[in-house]
């Protein structure tokens, strides 16, 4: 009998119907012979109320009693999908983070699992029960205060929670089929990707696939735990996510196909460009500019510096950011400009981000060639260009990257019914 | 410097305006030099929204579920005041009944409080900050489970606390400005009561007067700790319910003028009066009776056995229940009908009781008479009779209730403006 861990998010447990039909669920694995713990999220658009509530109330209200206001949500949902799944018979207990043992540091609103004490869910299963685990929260450590993981923690929950109890898998429900090879509102074609590695789901996430939440993989991929991205409104096989060992296992076995060399493309266009124009070009300048962002609590992600004109001696240095820290990131350069010496700062949110990510590119020279060539015979121009072992990324007019993203899904044959690509012989 | 404990109902916390207001008049407390602790109960209608949820996933969820489902709402009420409070620039910090130390048995959705170990509330007013405790919830010594102590046990959680922190007064706040010597809406001369003692209360509050929960009232009793019933929204005094004691003392210094002789009328339309027509007139039938209807939980108030008939060696057995046990009181009585030997059951949900409460009874006799004078003056006809020490109850026609409120409120002259009572030289 083999341990399964089910985490159902807000849109699988909207209203009472929907619990009902989780629960359902949740029963037939139970009668099928596994032992089952759940992990919910609270239902539908509970945060965002809270949230409007306690804007209602403060304009800057304390983060501890921010995570004591929202972890409310999971209470209510749990309860009820504890009640649905007793009224079919089985037997069903809720438990809150803190009583689950989902023990967190005492970062409110942003809580990392420094450790997971299950003892009173190894007791419920024990006696044959079902735990319904509360999602996205948890006890700190040394206050004994209620802390939240921050958005998407319920997955992180769930996989913390799996490796704990060492089930056999994590299942991830969620309101689509897996994780596709691109956003199928943009690529009509995209297709359901049936395996990928836990680096190549990481670099989707970083890069704008919300499918999972990132530190959910990080921790996944610790504690070599397969995770199930499956939709909870069928029961069709989803996404696995696992290591490179166990994809070679399953291929080995039969079991999957193959592992493609590309996963998929994603576009972010939630970012922004800086540039600081006129920067003296001499050792410590860019130190300078990123320290001064660092202290801001800027995350800075691409980075490129122009050749200096020889006859000024001077340079541009351009980043991108999350487009809600770029005036932030603004005022602390601002605030740095006599020291750092440079000319002045442009801004521009009007980028988008677009990337392609696959294992296979660190074992077939040519995606760079194919990635490039596809680019510029659909006309759009490169702004930006940074790269990873497994990811290649670009910065574009945001109005074109829809056009990017479609361009790049066809050239790397990801089109559902497509045929695979042809890689050229030079090295990327 | 003392402590007070002050406790707001749901009708004060109802939106985030009322629950600014209330973090107000906290703040208004703390900054006049006492210690504060708060117990507040969840915003509103929530409870009744969160019932509402439960019934749509489950016909007849388990107690534990139940119970966690519930105290979603206090954990919302009290974060949001938490963070009121905190907008005003005062150090406020929100703890479930579990970490206030609150501990109950396991009775889920009835759980009574068998200790209190408020550790955590010590050492928030020991650094100066504003507890803000969940009412209405507990956590169960044995199972560690979340348990709610019924409705109205927000009330009884302030007070509990109070006792526990050796409080000064425990300030309960409702939308009333205290207790009244009948319901303002049914007496439009009722006027409010400016002391009244733990005993007149619990009377009151068995009856139907619903400013107090019963328990809240024995629990101060037994503790011999100050009530002060008030409204949050004035700064009126309100009712202190007090020991004969203390209330004797607080005359003495002057600050109270007088114990009025009678405290109150209230009227209770929420009972229903079964009898058990033709019951063999022999020893043990009554027993039987009410063995019968004690197996099936039922909580019988008034009890009248009428003369038997001769003729025939039977009698009738009448008594009230809330009207909600009714039916399954009639179940329960139906199945022992070989047994017990009685003739047919009648139902009558078209009561009321009517009581007249007063410490002074006791030593002012004529009571009964003016009681039963002023009734038969305003062609009341009473069906049932029930006294204690400082309490004559008698169940009338439910449309002649407030008629009958209204003539012995005048007739004990409590009508505001109105004179003091005679009364007959005749003992009651």
């Amino acid at each position: 009998m083999s341990l399964i861990v089910q985490k159902f998010g807000g849109s699988s447990v909207a209203d009472a119907e929907s619990i009902k039909r989780v629960a359902r669920r949740i029963v037939e694995t139970k009668q099928a012979g596994h032992d089952v713990v759940v992990v919910v999220s609270a239902m539908g658009d509970t945060t965002d109320e809270l949230l409007d509530l306690a804007e209602q109330v403060s304009p800057n209200p304390p983060g501890r009693e921010l995570d004591m206001l929202l972890t409310s949500g999971e209470r209510i949902s749990m309860a009820l999908l504890a009640m649905a799944i007793a009224d079919l018979g089985a037997d069903a207990r809720s438990y809150t983070g803190s009583q689950a043992g989902l023990i967190t540091d005492s970062a409110h609103g942003a809580a990392r699992i420094i450790d997971v004490t299950p003892g009173r869910i190894q007791e419920a299963l024990a006696e044959g029960a079902i735990p319904i685990v509360a999602g996205f929260q948890g006890v700190a450590q040394d206050t004994k205060d209620i802390t939240t993981l921050g958005r998407g923690g319920s997955d992180t929950t769930a996989v913390a929670l799996a490796a704990a109890l060492d089930a056999s898998v994590c299942e991830i429900y969620t309101d689509v089929d897996g994780v596709f090879s691109a956003d199928p509102r943009v690529v009509a074609k995209a297709r359901q990707v049936p395996v990928i590695t836990y680096e190549e789901m990481l670099e989707l996430a970083a890069v704008g696939a919300k499918v999972l939440h990132l530190r959910c993989v990080e921790y996944a991929r610790r504690f070599d735990l397969p995770i199930h991205v499956r939709s909870s409104f069928s029961h069709r096989e989803g996404t696995l996510v696992l290591s490179p060992a166990a994809i070679a296992a399953k291929i080995a076995e039969g079991s999957v196909m193959e592992h493609p060399i590309i996963s998929g493309v994603a576009a972010d266009v939630n970012d922004a460009k800086v540039t600081v124009v006129g920067v003296p070009d001499k050792p410590g300048e860019a130190a300078a500019i990123f320290k001064a962002l660092a202290g801001a609590g800027i995350n800075v992600d691409m980075i490129v510096q122009n050749v200096s004109a020889a006859s000024t001696g001077r340079t541009d240095v351009t980043f991108t950011c999350p487009q809600g820290s770029a005036k932030a990131a603004m005022s602390a350069l601002e605030a740095e400009r006599a020291t750092i010496g440079f000319e002045s700062l442009l801004l521009d949110d009007q980028i988008a981000k677009v990337s392609l990510v696959g294992a296979g590119m660190r074992s077939h020279p040519g995606v760079s060639a194919t990635f490039f060539t596809a680019l510029a015979d659909a006309g759009i121009n490169v702004e930006m260009i940074s790269t990873s072992e497994i990811r290649i990324s670009v910065v574009t007019r945001v109005d074109e990257a829809k056009r990017a993203v479609q361009a790049l899904h066809t050239a790397f044959g990801l089109d559902a019914d497509g045929e695979a690509v042809v890689y050229a012989g030079s090295g990327r």
